[in-house]
């Protein structure tokens, strides 16, 4: 009897969605490198996700149509979100909620049929910017900005953080750093939104618990972590590698480093260091990117690890003038393409999803009221 | 190379909370038969999946006193219910919102020590009668009912619903239905809330979570629909056995019966196969027990199906007088005791849940744009 822990290389499902395949990363048969090098927007790749093949010209028209007239959201979510702004808390529970709120709110979503699954992801994949961006602008006491229905996503969000015409070389970064984070085979989140959809419940369910995952900091989460880590060396006293010895001792994970399946290279980071250098150099804060090449040099040479898809990205938006405390709510305005698919995908199978455990506790106890017992182990609070 | 779909028999982790051992149910090496035969409490369950152990005298009054002191919820949170009422749609939808509102609203939600992961296990298994409560008289225009500080957990919910003393056989099966449904090995919901504890994302993410997947009608959703489908029969043309047949002819599945693990009988049922009768027989109400035994009779005799945990259990919640599309929020108010100890027994692991998809699209695809194109499948909407 073997414990998998982790389900370290168990395959658990088929996918036509994306795959790993020799230290590449395939969506649909396009390695990224690919549609990176061919400057393909991420409406083409959510198309990609969900169709499985490019859209051509008129599809992708009509595609974007959909998404634009999905993309205002309601005063209610936005009465919501002004109830959760007060707290200050964080930004991806608000988004979890708010995910969840509009499931609360769609009259349509108990249905089950694939239109209706249809109709929920391209409501759910066109409104999560408008919410990221009026969060926000909302926790600064700013007003939500309507999307406008012209522009790509990807300038859209700019456009909708800032009221102001994003420059083009963010654009193209904006558009690039969501094409980059769109799918990637079962990694915990999506795995995570699969499990919930094999039960057959509802497209918001998923993804409300596919946020839920990616929160966590050996998740989604690290993004955010690692630019606070790259404050935090940037004015502290120690030297890159004493901040790094020390944070090794302690048994630490550093944020953005190593990974469950790439162990040599992730094909998305040098994609996103490329990003990170070019956006650093025109916006004066090449510190940031120095700063990262020398913590990528020295864990490299220390440890053997390697920077995943959150190292360089935080650098990214970061020069995107965005939070750090908002980054894994892009990685999610991004993933959630993904989730989407995935969901589709487990609903056609029909097969709970639903292990079995290893029990190593006693066995036969017998019920009395007693005043004192023998631990078994369990909270220790 | 396999692929293991649904995780069947496949082992993802040890625990100690519970087990399925020779078609028995264990509680931490209490077999559940023997915590009904001693009439236990949920709160003595709720101790016992947490600290893997029964409290002694002392120790179960502590616990209650910490639980009744969280029981209240936030004039916040009853606005943010009041919001959600004027939608009237699924309870269970609500519950997910609600369970996440409360980690926004909570300014420790991202404390991760074992103490704050403990406080917040308690605030959410103390809250979340006060909540369903709340919501099941909101939506009838009638206010919430303050919790009482010094009855049991399971008085205390019939007492919220309606604001009268609960008939002492009522709170004996309601207590008794709490226990049965606590904590079940790896099930689909438990399964998601340890997915996503494994990113070490927050407790309420990872409860928001295990919502969303109870909710699905092949999992805790078919307790409602077994009421439903016991209706239709009642108030329809056809005799059990044409209505079924005509079920399984269109190869609907039957809800409330099969189970992954259970293949002959399951433990739990006895006990609520028995609450339905005693209850069905005091309140007038015979008819869906005698219902639910043809019911059950018939699908035995046809296809070898046996009665899962939500079969009688909807006839149960019926004669408590519980509206049926609230039966899963009570499954999920049982049920989050497992799902918090499951999380805190997976956050001492500190190993992501991770596995692999097997990729069956096509590989190298060039980009080009383009006006028609192969499918491979996908979404069709
Ligand atoms: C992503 C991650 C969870 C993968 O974990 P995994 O496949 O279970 O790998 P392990 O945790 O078993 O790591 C293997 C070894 O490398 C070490 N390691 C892995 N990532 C590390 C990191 N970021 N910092 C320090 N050490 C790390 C582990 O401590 C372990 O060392 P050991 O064998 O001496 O115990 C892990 O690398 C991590 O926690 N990274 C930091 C968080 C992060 O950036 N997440 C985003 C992923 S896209
Ligand atoms: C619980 C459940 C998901 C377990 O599923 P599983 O372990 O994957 O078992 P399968 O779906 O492979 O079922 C095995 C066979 O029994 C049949 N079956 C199982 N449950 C059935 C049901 N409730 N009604 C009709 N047929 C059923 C299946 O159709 C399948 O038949 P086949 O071999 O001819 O295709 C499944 O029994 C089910 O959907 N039940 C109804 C929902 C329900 O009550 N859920 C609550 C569980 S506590």
């Amino acid at each position: 009897m073997k414990i998998h822990k982790g389900l370290d290389g168990v395959i658990v499902s088929e996918t036509k969605i994306s795959a790993i395949v020799e230290n590449q990363l395939l969506f649909a048969g396009y390695n990224i490198d690919e549609l990176i090098k061919e400057n393909v927007s991420f409406e083409e790749v959510i198309y990609l996700l969900w169709y499985l093949r490019m859209p051509s010209n008129e599809e992708l028209s009509c595609f974007k149509k959909e998404l634009y007239a999905q993309m205002p959201i309601s005063d209610t979510i936005v009465t919501c979100l002004k109830i959760q702004t007060r707290q200050n808390l964080h930004p991806m529970s608000v988004l979890r909620s708010t995910i969840s709120l509009l499931g609360v709110f769609d009259p349509d979503a108990e249905e089950t049929t694939n239109t209706a699954t249809y109709q929920q992801s391209i409501s759910l994949q066109a409104k999560i910017p408008t919410i990221i961006a009026a969060y926000a602008r909302l926790r600064k006491g700013l007003d939500p900005i309507q999307p406008k229905t012209d522009v790509s996503m990807a300038e859209n969000f700019l456009y909708m953080l800032t009221g102001e015409e994003p420059e083009v070389i963010k654009v193209d970064a904006m558009n690039k750093a969501l094409v980059l984070h769109a799918d990637h085979d079962l990694n915990a989140s999506t795995f995570t939104a699969r499990v919930c959809a094999s039960t057959l419940s509802d497209v918001y369910s998923c993804i409300t618990g596919a946020i839920g995952s990616l929160k966590g900091p050996l998740h989604g989460g690290a993004n955010e972590r690692v630019f606070e880590m790259l404050r935090e060396i940037d004015s502290g006293d120690l030297s890159v590698e004493e901040y790094l010895n020390q944070k090794l001792d302690r048994k630490e994970k550093v944020m953005g480093f190593g990974h469950r399946v790439y162990k040599t290279e992730d094909p998305r980071k040098k994609h996103l260091k490329k990003l990170a250098k070019e956006l650093t150099t025109i916006s004066n804060k090449e510190q940031w990117f120095f700063l990262s090449c020398e913590v990528e040099q020295y864990l490299k040479e220390k440890k053997g690890l390697i920077p995943n898809v959150d190292f360089y990205s935080a650098t990214v938006y970061h020069c995107l003038d965005i939070d750090s405390d908002l980054f894994t709510m892009l990685f999610a305005m991004s993933r959630i393409s993904g989730w989407l698919g995935h969901v589709y995908e487990q609903k056609q199978e029909d097969c709970l999803i639903r292990p079995r455990s290893y029990y190593t506790g006693p066995k036969d106890l017998k019920y009395k009221k007693i005043t004192n017992q023998v631990s078994f182990g369990g909270i220790e609070a």
